[in-house]
């Protein structure tokens, strides 16, 4: 299937520049130009209100709404789901000069330019407005979100008379009366509003989940002449005008400072409380220390996460972005929340988390910011009652974590994926062992992780069965992540993770009998660990069914996958696609057409396990039956075609990673960015090229470059040290930046690596 | 899991007796007492109000309402459903004596006693009412539908005040204002009333569908003095109220005749001259009239179709209800409709028809009344217009049936049934083969029969898939009618039915090419049929992959099921049943359990092609895996188990066939009767016990007896006679009706049976 970029925003290394506005592109860029600082998220819409194609859209992580939908009343199927809502509107702007209302959508504006600097996420707009009775002014409007203290916003907006000397009245408030696209209704109540002089606050409550959201302000006018100043108390909303005296040439500018704060459970009055702190803390608020503090913070990100590409400006700008916003997404702020698969962009999937989030976000974070990864593991502890709560509606023991959720519930009303996906379960493991074999982090696994994994061992115990004779164990009736083969038995992946989640559970098991002994014991007496539930999970570990062709040495997707009809993916027209929407539901699921790649799949988590022989069979079997109708797929392809040294292959499935949403090659960008996509493009660079891998005993690298690339670098966070690696055609440079030593697996052997650069001849058959 | 009867009606070989009311049983009653005429059909609900537990039931066939259920917007997947609807309360009464509105939920009542005559159809409820003031008033209401003219209906009521003289207030009229026990509302708009005199007349439309119901009477009464009569118009309502004189000891009577008739679309206008009509048609009705007329009727249906049991009369009672319910609903009275699962007895199942129309109805009425059986057939031809458009959703070619439906359209709106389940598609064409082969009327097979079997199979041909190499044919992602299998691939049943189809198909082809060589072309050309497509079906049919284990000589339900995780069917605990509702919904689908056997149902529908030792193995691998939460299952296997001479499992399986309804064993049938299971209890003892089988080329019969019974006959309609089957437990003894020569397959030897009765001992393998 053809993909097409839209080149719409400029190339540059370190911004994201829209020339001119085109209003088709309009809620693609204000999904582009989102900011946010993991508390909070804002799409880059027109905050002086806009009547053209807009999605309104400020959100708090972990803020929501429910909604009921019908179940059938079958049990185990879910009919309440959650929503993560668009919340307060704090930039709330309305500018009137001589009768008529600003609005892009209606006035004459030129010069319109907007960027976003990487270097410290600040937002700029700026254009000429020339009213119809030929007034020209100049506007700059800019906005911050503090990345370092998370519940502070600032927005600037800078207005020059360019032809006229007047007054032009200016409206800024906090608006809660904002409509949620796919709600089409807002779904806040106003508790309660203040304005005194030029201060602003707000209290408004999501109407079924209870959950607060307060907002607070000050905006001040550095102009000639106070301005008029007068209140507007509306239902949900609160402002203050201002009429503003310009002299001809003259900047005036109008900065808000804003208090942010949630609240999702709890008492309110100590909320409350907290709120009147926030008063406080906003006091010594400007918008040029919170543009410092952002530098600052950014410098410390670029410093150890920046990846270089030289000889290719989309991409460079592409990686950049995506790092850029993973980081606005989720730093390791506060445990609690997950990552949605939009981030904090768009309404789209309903803000729900997926397991994206173990298998994707998890490798960015645990080379990058490991507080984020902890933090990240931490949500799925902190959920584990929800997923307990879950197994026994599914009529299993143990712990079943929900395939969608924002809150810990599963939210996906769609049986056959909530019910049959036992992945996220198992990912779960995968990242307690991935995050422990990184950091080595023996406290987190006694406090936090050995409860999980019980749990879900529990679980995949129970929903397994074993064949009559008992020599086979498996799973029926599952999904695996290949969502076009919808109820099959033993899928390999299913039995594949389930099988490491066994195997991964027990060794800790064993290692924290010999090594911590009193307290495993302590532990196993608490969770109700027996020696008994260990030997039953070593039974079905050892005779886990893993369908497989001894001949071909490819593993079966399923059992019976390799005797379905055969459709030939290349022929499908491509305006069927996506194939949900043209396709007859049912029609998707009865071929060897698949979504994305199970088996590749498994083989690239625990990659080491696997010989190139095994890899180069299975890849070339299932990647001419892929769709990539996942955003995912292509990186997995990418990543391990790099590895077969099938260079091209590799550079052509990687050629949309990076700018999937700047060139909005899905055609959904308008959605919201797809985050959970942005960081399978670092790991496309980072394990593709790169060829990091770390299930081995050290770390490994293999890197190969594109032949479109003169040379790029990446940095990796390790064992307390960053490992900067620079490659060309010719060579590679490894270094570490505080000057630890780092033992490197470099092309099979062994590096010892230090702050003194270390070059490397790359092998004849890794160049790419 | 066990079964308990609750016998509440009393014996009779001819009447169902209720003798005092129990409200517990209130809507159970209401079901058995149903009314119909297969134009219409009325629950036995009290006509004069009743604050108790029931369900207002008036029906008529093909009326229905519509539904939106989210569909989640995928293609093929149904939104909209239909449901019958109950229409016009024509018996609505309202009595009141001294203050005292009659109810028997509240009001003092003694000497209740409710009959239903099985040779009238008519049902008759007296009892005592005693007021608060001490005035006894004993009352009788009878009801008829005519089954000679469909669109009439007679009520009566005679009081007879036994302790006082007075005035008895009535109201009897016509209300649309009946509240759907599902939809908890009205579902009709009132188009118009009239009262004149004794006259009323009602028009009701449906409120999304536009269907019309006329609904007019004549109230006459026969008393002393003429009562005062007002008339009463409300707003969904036409009534008058009658004041009657009533002289103690003399009985009064009050008699309504009541013209219905429904307009389903065309032109509202010749509708209404149509109502005009009717007005005059009803003059000459009066009740005695009726009843004479369907004591003729019924005496005809019991001359050819009744069965008799001598030992048992529990089960005497119970199959002549099960006939008398099966000639109530559908009788061949016009073409264009179907036989929902609950007949017009009630709500569930949405008044929807499923393929029980052709697996257990069609055999009945083909040898009870061929006309009806027809009837059936014409149903699904005047729908193939929605079958084809069915297909075009599901992006195949021809014609997909619905599993359920009351306009032909698909009304299920679980995807998962109405898109997995070819069955409802190759059931038509298994009903046109055994029609066919019964009737041999060719001039239906072209006129209509061909046309149907033409799409079906281009149905088959582009929802089926050979496997890459193109040795083996099957379907992919089906459901068979075990949905306990929910999505599995080569369904043994699915594979079998499709192979059958195209065989029957290509066979009917070649049979009319050389008969009706002219005609045939002239189809082949209107309905686009080359040779190329034959060889097409040809190449598929030959093709066919049917699991099955040469070893053992089983079917395997579905590719894969012998793998399946097993479960000991008979340790589920009591508790857990209905399943559906107490097992998380995934649960269900994932072990060797089945709902109800598919591979015992094809060897059943297709008996001949199967030797006993493979049945016998197929049987006993089969039966207990079944949990029977089909109410059709155990009919399956008492007949089978009594073709395998397994004569106390095939009485076990009987047990509750004939009186499923009355003794509530399903602990449902206060939603209405399980009227396709009714079909089923039929063909349990003329196929079970009688052992009637029509797939070879006589008709052949191996009679059995339970011990239970002391003889039992019963009559089967064929080639323009009666055969008459009388058996005890030592011969068999065979006559015709009408004295035509009729050659039958005996115990495997031809007997040719003529009018003088010809008596044959029973081999001592056959006895029960």
């Amino acid at each position: 299937m053809a993909k097409f970029a839209d080149k719409y925003f400029l190339a540059d290394a370190w911004k994201i520049i829209e020339d001119g506005f085109d209003p088709e592109y309009g809620e693609v860029a204000e999904s582009v130009f989102s900011q946010a600082n993991e508390y909070m998220g804002v799409r880059g819409y027109f905050e002086e209100g806009y009547t053209g194609a807009h999605m309104q859209g400020s959100y708090f992580n972990g803020i929501y709404e429910e909604k009921k939908q019908g179940s059938q009343g079958y049990k185990g199927v879910v009919d309440t789901t959650e929503f993560m809502v668009n919340a307060v509107d704090f930039l709330y702007t309305r500018i009137n000069l001589d009768g008529e209302t600003l609005d892009i959508g209606t006035c004459n504006i030129s010069s319109f330019k907007r960027t976003l600097d990487m270097k410290s996420g600040l937002l700029t707009r700026s254009f000429l407005w020339e009213t119809k009775s030929g007034r020209k002014l100049e506007l700059v409007f800019e906005r911050l979100l503090s990345m370092k203290k998370n519940k502070i916003a600032v927005q600037r907006i800078t207005a020059k008379a360019l032809n006229f000397d007047g007054d032009v009245t200016v409206v800024s408030g906090l608006d809660f009366d904002t409509v949620h696209q796919s709600a089409k209704e807002s779904l806040w109540k106003c508790r309660g509003q203040k304005a005194e002089d030029s201060r602003l606050a707000i209290l408004g409550e999501t109407v079924r989940t209870g959950q607060h959201v307060y907002s607070s302000c000050y905006i001040d006018t550095e102009s000639g002449e106070k301005p008029a100043v007068s209140s507007i108390i509306g239902e949900k909303r609160v402002a203050i005008e201002l009429v503003i005296r310009l002299d001809r040439k003259k900047a005036v500018t109008v900065t808000k400072k804003i208090y942010n704060a949630v609240h999702k459970n709890g008492s309110i009055e100590s909320f409350l409380s907290l709120c009147d702190n926030g008063r406080k803390e906003l006091e010594d608020v400007s918008f040029e220390g919170v543009l410092q503090d952002n530098i600052c913070w950014w410098k410390n990100v670029w410093r150890k996460a920046d990846i270089t590409i030289e000889g290719d400006e989309w991409n460079q700008q592409g990686i950049r972005f995506c790092i850029f916003q993973m980081f606005q997404t989720y730093h390791g702020a506060a445990a609690g929340t997950n990552i949605g698969a939009k981030g904090l962009t768009g309404e789209a999937y309903n803000g729900n988390a997926f397991w994206d989030t173990e298998t994707y976000c998890l490798p960015f974070f645990l080379f990058n910011d490991v507080q984020a990864a902890k933090n990240l593991l931490m949500f799925r502890y902190l959920t584990l009652k929800e997923a307990k709560e879950r197994a026994a509606d599914l009529d299993c023991r143990g712990a079943f974590y929900p395939v969608a959720t924002i809150s810990g519930k599963e939210c996906c009303n769609l049986w056959q994926h909530a019910s049959l996906q036992l992945q996220a379960s198992t990912a779960v493991a995968y990242g307690i062992w991935f995050y422990e074999k990184l950091t080595q982090d023996i406290e987190f696994l006694m406090e936090y992780g050995m409860e999980m994994l019980i749990e879900i061992c529990r679980m995949l115990a129970d929903r397994g069965g074993f064949t009559e004779d008992r020599k086979k164990f498996g799973y029926y009736g599952v999904m695996g992540p290949d969502e076009f083969q919808m109820m099959v038995n033993n899928n390999c992946y299913t039995n594949y993770m389930a099988k490491f989640t066994f195997s991964y559970t027990l060794s800790v098991c064993r290692r924290l009998k010999e090594e911590k002994p009193k307290e495993m014991e302590a532990l196993c007496l608490k969770r109700n660990l027996t020696e008994e539930e260990c030997r039953e999970w070593k039974e079905m570990e050892e005779n886990m069914f893993l369908p497989f062709d001894e001949k071909t040495g490819i593993y079966e997707q399923h059992e019976g996958y390799f005797k379905l009809p055969h459709v030939d993916v290349d022929h499908i027209p491509v305006e069927d696609f996506p194939l949900y929407n043209h396709w007859s539901y049912d029609r998707i699921y009865r071929n060897d057409m698949i979504k994305q790649p199970d088996v590749l799949m498994f083989m690239l988590l625990l990659n080491s396990a696997f010989g190139e022989d095994i890899l180069r069979a299975n890849y070339e079997f299932y990647e001419p039956r892929c769709i990539h109708e996942s955003s995912l797929s292509p990186s997995v392809h990418s990543i391990l075609a790099s590895q077969l040294k099938k260079h091209e292959e590799a550079y052509r499935f990687f050629q949309f990673a990076t700018r999937m949403d700047l060139d909005n090659y899905n055609r959904n960008s308008s959605e919201g960015l797809h985050t959970t996509s942005i960081a399978a493009a670092w790991m496309n660079i980072v394990y593709g090229f790169g060829g990091l891998r770390s299930d081995g005993e050290n770390i490994s690298l293999c890197p190969s470059m594109p032949k479109q690339w003169r040379s790029y670098s990446f940095r990796i966070g390790y064992r307390e040290d960053v490992l900067l690696v620079e490659v060309d055609g010719e060579k590679v440079c490894l270094s570490t930046l505080e000057g630890k030593a780092i033992d490197i697996d470099l092309y099979g052997e062994l590096v010892a690596v230090g702050k003194e650069p270390k070059e490397i001849t790359v092998p004849a058959a890794w160049r790419g």
